[in-house]
C-alpha cells in the first residue's frame, strides 16, 4: 500500500482497453483488493481500431483483436472478470453497483470505464438490420459474414471511421459511396489537407458531400438513403458519425456538455470514489490547457492504468494529450497533432498556418511522395499544431510534433531539432524542417515589413 | 546589414553543403558583398549520401545527386562560383587565400567549407587503381562503369558508409566481403543493436570481422586483400574506414584532435575572421555538452548557413547536434541519436540501457515487422540516447527521440508522449513508449529493492 486509501473492493464497470488496464494496473497496486469487471459484451478489451481491417478480411479472424483472453485475466492476473454482465444503476453515495443480473455489488473505489455509443440519429429507418455502427467486436463478427452479399454500401459520416470503413468496404469489393452534410471530409484537419484526404476518397469511392441525411427507407431488397438532394439505393448503411461518452449511469458526476467525465490528473472524478477513463472522459489537453473529448486508444490504455492505481491507492498521473491521430485512407496516410488552425481561432488563440508540400525521401531516391505539411502556430512562434498528409513517411513524423507540442516548442525549436536523414528516408531537410523555416521566413518577412512601415 | 562587421569580401574554400549553403546566406544577408566560392571539384553541392544508390543503380544518374547546377548559384544567386580551382594557401593574417591557379584572393571573412578525406590507411597498394574511396562524385561517376567488369569486391570498414556501400554493389550483382579488424559492424550503436546489423549483412555478403588490413598486393587480373587471418582476392577493393577533417590549409586555428575546427554558436573559429561549417567542423552536442565531430549532411547544411549568415555580418546561431542518424542496410534500417552506452560511459555518465522488442504495428496487421529498441538512460531517468533495428517504421521514430534529446526529456516524458495509433503503424502503446515503459518498471523494481534492503 503506498497510499492512505485502503481499496478493499474495486469494481470496474467496462472491460474495454481502459478498464482492463485499470483493473490490472488495480490489482498490481493493491494485491489484497478484489478486482470486479462488468462487461456488458463477450469479449474483455480489444482493438477497436483494428474493426475496419478485419472487416476488410485485411486482420483474419475477429478474435485476432482481442489482446488477451478472458483466462489471461482472471486466472493470471486474479481479476474477476464477469463478461456478459452489464449495469443497470450506480449509486456513487451508497457505494453500490447493480448488475444487469440484479445482484447488488458494494465497493469501496469505482472505475467507470463504460466508454462510449455510436451516435444514431434519431430518424426513421435507423433500427432496420441493414443499417449499422462499427463499435462493437461481436456486432463486426456478425456484420462479417453478410458482407458477401452486399454489392453497394453507403457509410454516413466522412470522418476518420467512415473513411476507414470506405476502405473496408471497397476491399471486400463492395461499391461505397460516403455521405456527410458537411461539404467536406475529416474536421480533425484543416480544409487544405482533408481535399487531399478527399481526392484519394474519390479515386476508390463516391464521395457526395454538403447533403444531410434525412431519413433512412428500408425496403425487400434495399434500403433508401434519403439526403437532402436525393435518394441512394444501396444494401448497406454505415452510421460512422462519431460517438458520445455512455455516462448516463453516472449522470450527477461533473462532465463536459457532451457528457465526458471531468477528471483530475489522477483519473479521479467529481466524487472522491469514482475514477473514469477511456472513451467516457474528457483528457487534459495541454495546448488547450483545459480537458477535451478526444477518445483515442493509447491514452484510453493509459488513463487506465493511471485510474487503476489511483483507485487502488496508489500514485499516478495523467499527463494529459497534445491529440495526436493518424489515419490510413487507401494509399494515403494523414495525421495530425494538436490544434487545427479552426480549432485555434475557436479557442481564441491567435493562430496562423504555414503550409507546403515537401518530398518524402531525397528527391533524387525512388518512392519519394509529395508530403503536405501544415503547421498551426502564433506569430510569435508557438507551434500549435501541425497536420501531414501523404503516402511515405507520414505516421512517425507526426510524432515529432507530438514531442514538441508536449514540452511547448516554437517554430524555432522545431526548426532547430536535429532530424536523421539518410536519402531513403527523408530529404536532408526533413519535412518537418522545411515547413518551420518556412514559418520562420514568413515571419521575418513580415518583421521586416514592419520595421519600413514604422522606419 | 544588420551588424557591425561590415564582409565587403566574402571568400568561401569548398563548394559543398556547407559551402553553398552559406555563400547563399552570405549574399541575402548582405547583397552588396562579393560572395567567391573556390571548388577544387567540377560540382557544386550535392547530395554525397547519395552516392552509394547512384552506384547501385537505384539513382539513374550520377548528376541527378546536384542539388542545383551551378548556374542557379552563379546567375540568379550571383555568387563567384568558381569550380575545378583549389586553395593552396590561406594567410589568416594577412587576410587572403591563394588559389590552385596562383590567385591572391583577399577577404573581410573567410568561410571554410572544405569538408572531410577519406581516410587512407598507409599501407602498401593503397594507390592501385582498384582501391577507391567513397566521397567525390566525380570518381564515383569514373568508378560506375567499371563496376560492370567487377565480379567480387571487398569492402573495408563495416560502419554505415560500408554497409551501404556493400549493399549497392550486391545490387549491381557483386558478390561482396565486408571486411573490419573490430570483432563487430556499426560502432555507432551498442554490440546488441549492431548484432542486428551484422546478421543482415551476413544474408546478402560475406562478413569477415575482428582480421585487420596489412598490404594490399595489385595482381594483373586482381587485387589481394591481406588480412591479419588471411587473403582474399577481388577485383575492386573499397576504403570505408571514415573521414578525417580537411583542414590542414587552416592548421593554426583550434581544433580537436582529429583536426576538427572548434567554433562557436555562430560558426566562428578561433581566428575573428574565420567561420566554418561542414564536415570539417566539429558541432556543440547537447547531450554531451561539447564539441563533437559528427560530420553528417543536416547539420553540414544548417551550419552552413549559420556561418554564411554570421560572416556577412547578420545573427545566427546554431542550437547543436544531437548526433541523429539513420542508415538502410539492405532491407533492415538501424537509427539512432544521442550517446550508446559505451560512448555514454566514456563519458563519465553513470549510464544504463533498457532493451526490448516490440512491434511495429498492431500484432494482429499484416507487415508487422519486429523492432528493436534500445534507450541509454541515466538511472534516474535522463535520457541519453535511442538506438532502433527493424524493418518497418523505424527511421522517423529515431526523431522522437532526438527531439526528446534536444530538450532533455527523461524516461517518464518519453512514456508520456502523446504518439500516433493506427494500427497499420503501429501497436497501441508505440514502441518507444513501451521502451520507456520498461525502463521506469526496473527503475521502479530496483527502487523497492532498495527499499527494502535498507528497511
Amino acid at each position: 500500500m503506498t497510499g492512505v486509501l485502503v481499496a478493499r473492493r474495486v469494481v470496474v464497470i467496462g472491460g474495454g482497453a481502459a478498464g482492463m488496464s485499470a483493473a490490472s494496473a488495480a490489482r498490481r497496486t493493491e494485491p489484497s483488493a478484489t478486482v470486479t469487471v462488468l462487461e456488458n459484451g463477450p469479449f474483455p478489451s480489444y482493438g477497436v481500431c483494428g474493426i475496419p481491417y478485419y472487416l476488410a478480411g485485411v486482420v483474419p479472424r475477429g478474435e485476432d483483436l482481442i489482446a488477451y483472453p478472458a483466462d489471461e485475466f482472471i486466472t493470471k492476473r486474479g481479476i474477476d472478470l464477469r463478461l456478459g454482465v452489464g449495469t443497470t444503476e450506480v449509486d456513487v453515495v451508497g457505494h453500490t453497483v447493480t448488475t444487469s443480473g440484479g445482484e447488488a455489488l458494494g465497493f469501496d473505489s469505482l472505475i467507470f470505464t463504460a466508454g462510449a455509443h455510436a451516435i444514431v440519429p434519431p430518424i426513421p429507418g435507423v433500427d432496420d438490420s441493414r443499417v449499422v455502427t462499427i463499435r462493437r467486436l461481436d456486432d463486426a463478427i456478425a456484420l462479417y459474414g453478410q458482407l458477401n452479399d452486399v454489392r453497394r454500401a453507403v457509410v454516413v459520416g466522412a470522418g476518420y471511421v467512415g473513411l476507414e470503413m470506405a476502405e473496408a468496404l471497397t476491399e471486400r469489393g463492395i461499391d461505397v459511396t460516403i455521405v456527410d452534410r458537411l461539404p467536406r471530409v475529416l474536421t480533425t484537419v484543416d480544409e487544405s489537407v482533408a481535399a487531399i484526404a478527399e481526392e484519394e476518397a474519390r479515386r476508390h469511392c463516391t464521395v457526395r458531400l454538403g447533403a444531410g441525411l434525412i431519413a433512412l427507407h428500408p425496403g425487400a431488397d434495399s434500403i433508401g438513403v434519403e439526403l437532402e438532394d436525393g435518394i441512394i439505393e444501396t444494401e448497406l448503411v454505415v452510421l460512422a458519425l462519431g460517438v458520445r461518452p455512455a455516462t448516463s449511469l453516472v449522470a450527477g458526476l461533473e462532465c463536459l456538455p457532451n457528457g465526458a467525465l471531468i477528471v483530475d490528473e489522477h483519473m479521479r472524478t467529481s466524487h472522491e470514489n469514482v475514477w473514469a477513463a477511456g472513451d467516457c472522459v474528457a483528457l487534459h489537453h495541454r495546448v488547450l490547457n483545459k480537458p477535451a473529448f478526444v477518445p483515442l486508444g493509447p491514452a484510453a490504455n493509459k488513463a487506465g492504468r493511471v485510474a487503476g492505481v489511483s483507485a487502488a491507492g496508489g500514485h499516478a498521473s495523467f499527463p494529459g494529450i497534445v491529440g495526436t491521430a493518424v489515419v490510413k485512407i487507401f494509399d494515403l496516410t494523414v495525421a495530425h497533432s494538436g490544434l487545427t488552425l479552426a480549432e485555434a481561432q475557436a479557442a481564441g488563440l491567435d493562430a496562423e498556418a504555414t503550409e507546403m508540400t515537401a518530398k518524402s525521401r531525397a528527391k533524387y531516391y525512388p518512392g519519394a511522395q509529395p508530403m503536405r505539411v501544415r503547421l498551426i502556430h502564433e506569430p510569435g512562434g508557438r507551434l500549435l499544431g501541425g497536420q501531414l498528409a501523404g503516402q511515405d513517411g507520414v505516421a512517425q513524423r507526426i510524432d515529432v510534433v507530438a514531442a514538441a507540442l508536449h514540452v511547448g516548442m516554437t517554430i524555432d525549436d522545431l526548426a532547430d531539432l536535429d532530424l536523421a536523414y539518410a536519402p531513403p528516408f527523408s530529404p536532408v531537410y526533413d519535412p518537418l524542417t522545411q515547413a518551420a523555416q518556412s514559418a520562420q521566413f514568413s515571419r521575418a518577412k513580415r518583421n521586416a515589413q514592419t520595421k519600413e512601415g514604422s522606419g
